[in-house]
């Protein structure tokens, strides 16, 4: 991994993968009707013009530091220490823009091993130094950044921890390293006959350990569950010891130890491996788009589905600005005559498609069950107008390139950002307008135009989750109190509406403040019981999650 | 429900409800065959004739207690002291028919509302009572006894907190309170459309609450889950405070706070009631039966039903010794004619019956996904034979019946116990053997026969659990000792080959010894930090899984 490729979606290195429009000119007519005239946006600061504080780490630190890990294992290069400064939050893409990185590790390290991550953790146990794991670095919550006025950091990259041990093609596990990053993972399991079944949006740079640190659902949650169903133990190093849960498909055995570590962002210890469950490549897939006459008729159609045991792997069910904003994102000069035949025969069956809601749907496994289920689910599909596959394979080709329009946005001064949620099917209807009227309402009040758009995906039969994007025009020279005063506003309104704090992006620095209200009076400190004995120095990550 | 209830299977009342066997000569002889000449076993003590140490509660802290229940809902009297003094185990039941039970509560108390719990466990913190949680009494892991030499005990029945509260049609939840029993809990489901899908062998008896404090599974797992897959969200009541888990089906907010509650066994609080996920009563319900020409064959055969997405509601595929006792319990003189026949058959194909293993699958949902999913079963279980479905249906109508069949046992001096672990398909059949070999070796140790067979259930695409049933001739005047010898090494066998302690039982005091081991080094430290908190006085259920 070269340190560009870690700073893909900051605005560096993005030639030849930048977002492919298909027709800018419509796509930037379209936002700035919605949100007023756009103009070019601050320029991307280069690497070299940011100035990050001095290293507090001195020649003997880092003299320890090598004894310990060997050579080319410890740097406090510049570049390197502003690589592991920040995730890929719209707040850290703001501060690289601006060229004002506040913090910076003081040092980044590259264990090889598990000998290596304990050692250092008793070092800096010793040494009262903060460790902050590091995966991908793709965090969206400051789950990586150092805190301003902490002790002196060292970011731990697990990069070098990236190899699949060992493939058990009996029980269909594997256990692996927690630095390997999504495509090799999935290119060493497919080898073997197998795929993990998880594929956030972030595939091409997260890891398997952050994806677990952090609760990660992947596109295909419907079907395969999030990261920690998927997970059947794992071994993390703390600061006082290593904790590995056992190996087991299930038990009766207490608390869950597995279930307390996954999630835990790093605040705990450093996790190095885990054995997860794996599924046979699957033999067929089936696509499948449906149009609804409105965004309430498609959700109680997928809710219905899934209560009857209908477990596509992709459900994603877009609400009418997210159907536009597809529309728009999916059409290109070309494709106008068969678009216009089809809006015509739309239009026919009685549709508004200023109401309409997309649903796209993928199915996935061994040819019969696919055939019966994707038969069956039609049943529940009626009120929807069925599209055929073509948007849906669409939609599966470029499901990962949505990030490299931040890039594009932000050159024109459009604030961009998403955040999700989740409830049960019953709530869901009414967070879903709490939090659109919030995003919409705190944004207007900062700009002269909104636009806000969401969909459902990750479904359970007990509800499912809420996915928002909220685009306006950044007000310049108070861009992050402009976004800090939306975000407030959309997560109050989800405590308020009993949502899930986060469904699938974790807490790190950004969600802390309403830790305490999501878990209830006690929660917090009952599970900050958990960090207290194994890390009591708080070197893990701090000012995070848990712990101060 | 009236104390005889609660002494379900211990020998008391059973009246009309003991264990009807088809051919009782045929199922004595080959108990004797295999276990050597049997003789009427010990008398089963009358409760008038047990003596309980007195209760150590004083006058005053009766009326104290009476100030914050209300009257009828605190009593010291000896029968109620008795029936909350042991659960269900096999030592439980040596202990009651022997008349020799060597600690009992002091008090039970029935509160009627949350208030009252949390009144009381105030009152007990400050006051140094120990307090344990009880639900159906039907612990078989040392789960709800008063541990000798103990503080003042106080054991808290839930049976009064026993309503269904709520039932969401739209999210298909429930929030329930935890006294409720199986039965009731179904028929109030049921009349509402729906239904846990929660049938543990103990359901007659047993609670939610209890259920949830064990990590219960019932028999219809394979589809529906353990019951810490069904749970949505619970509230605990312990002696600072109140924990109320978030109502979501899914969340990203570091260690789950629920999974830290379910299976804590009482230490941590108590559960008064959950939100559950529900199924519509399924529309359709196929049963099947295979016999297979040895239990590896069987073994595969499932595993790959279940890795390529198959999940039967009941999936029950024993050992060839099991089978044996299988036929053994459905053959009636009326059945000899047709079974000649299947015989005649099932030899005819090659069979062994000395080595067969019975395949019990039941599948239930929609008729068309169940009708889909039988269809492609058939396909990965070629190598067995197929016997209809009616020893499925056999099986399903004396689901709840064996455990009757201990006292008939028991008065003919045989000792019975059942024990049960988990593990990946992988390690799975050494862990059988293991533990099938550890469990002949000790007994043949202590008496001159053994019956041990087993089961897979409860199977996972990354494994099962196998359950194993144990017989042998009672060591008269060491019947405890004989016991002891035995489950020691049967539980070594399994934490040495890497099984799950308990899959579907729990710790109690029987399997705390083990903990440590099974959790790994610090594993255990680590989940004790959570009870550290909350119940500083140690007062939650001590002496069982966490604390002292």
């Amino acid at each position: 991994m070269t340190e560009i490729q870690k700073c893909k979606w900051w605005g560096w290195g993005s030639e030849g993968q930048s977002y492919a429009l298909p027709d800018p000119q419509s796509f930037w007519s379209f936002l700035e009707n919605s949100l007023g005239p756009l103009q070019k946006g601050s320029r991307v600061a280069s690497p070299n013009d940011i100035q990050l504080p001095p290293s507090r780490l001195a020649s003997a630190d880092l003299e320890e530091l090598t004894e310990l890990l060997g050579d080319n294992a410890v740097t406090t290069g510049p570049s390197d220490r502003l690589v592991h400064a920040l995730g890929k939050s719209y707040v850290d893409l703001l501060q690289i823009r601006q060229g004002r990185v506040s913090a910076a590790p003081d040092g980044v390290v590259f264990p090889e091993k598990e000998e290596h991550v304990q050692a250092l953790l008793e070092l800096a146990h010793q040494k009262h130094w903060a460790i902050i794991p590091f995966g991908g670095g793709t965090s969206v919550v400051g789950g990586v950044e150092p805190m301003p006025d902490s002790q002196p950091v060292l970011t731990l990259d697990l990069e070098r921890m990236n190899r699949v041990l060992e493939i058990d093609p009996v029980s269909n596990t594997a256990r692996i390293q927690s630095g390997i990053r999504g495509p090799e993972l999935e290119a060493q399991l497919y080898a073997n006959g197998f795929t993990l079944g998880h594929f956030p949006q972030s595939f091409e740079f997260s890891t398997l350990g952050g994806w677990i640190a952090t609760r990660s659902a992947g596109q295909n949650s419907t079907k395969y569950g999030k990261i920690e169903h998927m997970v059947v133990s794992l071994r993390i190093i703390t600061p006082t010891g290593i904790l590995d849960s056992p190996v087991v498909p299930a038990d009766a055995v207490g608390p869950s130890l597995l279930q307390c570590l996954i999630g835990s962002e790093g605040t705990l210890g450093v996790i190095t491996q885990a054995v997860v469950r794996l599924h046979p490549i699957p033999q067929h897939r089936v696509f499948a788009t449906y149009l609804f006459p409105d965004f309430a008729e498609g959700v109680s159609a997928v809710r219905q589905m899934l209560q009857a045991d209908l477990r596509p792997a992709v459900l994603r069910l877009s609400d009418p600005d997210e159907t536009a904003m597809a529309v728009l994102l999916g059409k290109s000069p070309q494709s106008s005559f068969k678009e216009l035949l089809g809006h015509w025969y739309i239009r026919f069956r009685g549709f508004d498609l200023q109401r309409s809601a997309l649903l796209i749907l993928i199915f996935e496994g061994t040819r019969n069950l696919v055939s019966a289920a994707r038969r069956e689910t039609h049943r529940f599909l009626r009120s929807g107008l069925y599209l055929g596959g073509h948007p849906a394979r669409e939609w599966m080709k470029s499901r990962f390139h949505h990030p490299y329009l931040r890039d594009d946005l932000l050159d024109r001064s459009v604030m961009v950002d998403t955040l999700e949620t989740a409830a049960p099917w019953e709530t869901l209807p009414t967070l879903y307008a709490a939090v659109r009227q919030a995003l919409s309402e705190s944004i207007l009040s900062t700009a002269p135009g909104a636009l806000v758009f969401s969909h459902l995906s990750h479904a359970y039969p007990d509800g499912a989750s809420l996915y928002f994007t909220f685009m306006a025009r950044q007000q310049a020279g108070g861009e992050l109190e402009q976004w800090q005063l939306i975000k407030e506003a959309a997560t109050e309104a989800i405590i308020k509406h009993g949502g899930a704090l986060s469904h699938h992006h974790g807490i790190g620095s950004m969600h802390k403040p309403w830790v305490q209200s999501y878990l209830g009076p006690g929660g917090l400190a009952f599970l900050e019981q958990l960090k207290r004995k194994i890390d009591p120095e708080n070197i893990m990550n701090p000012g995070k999650l848990l712990g101060t």
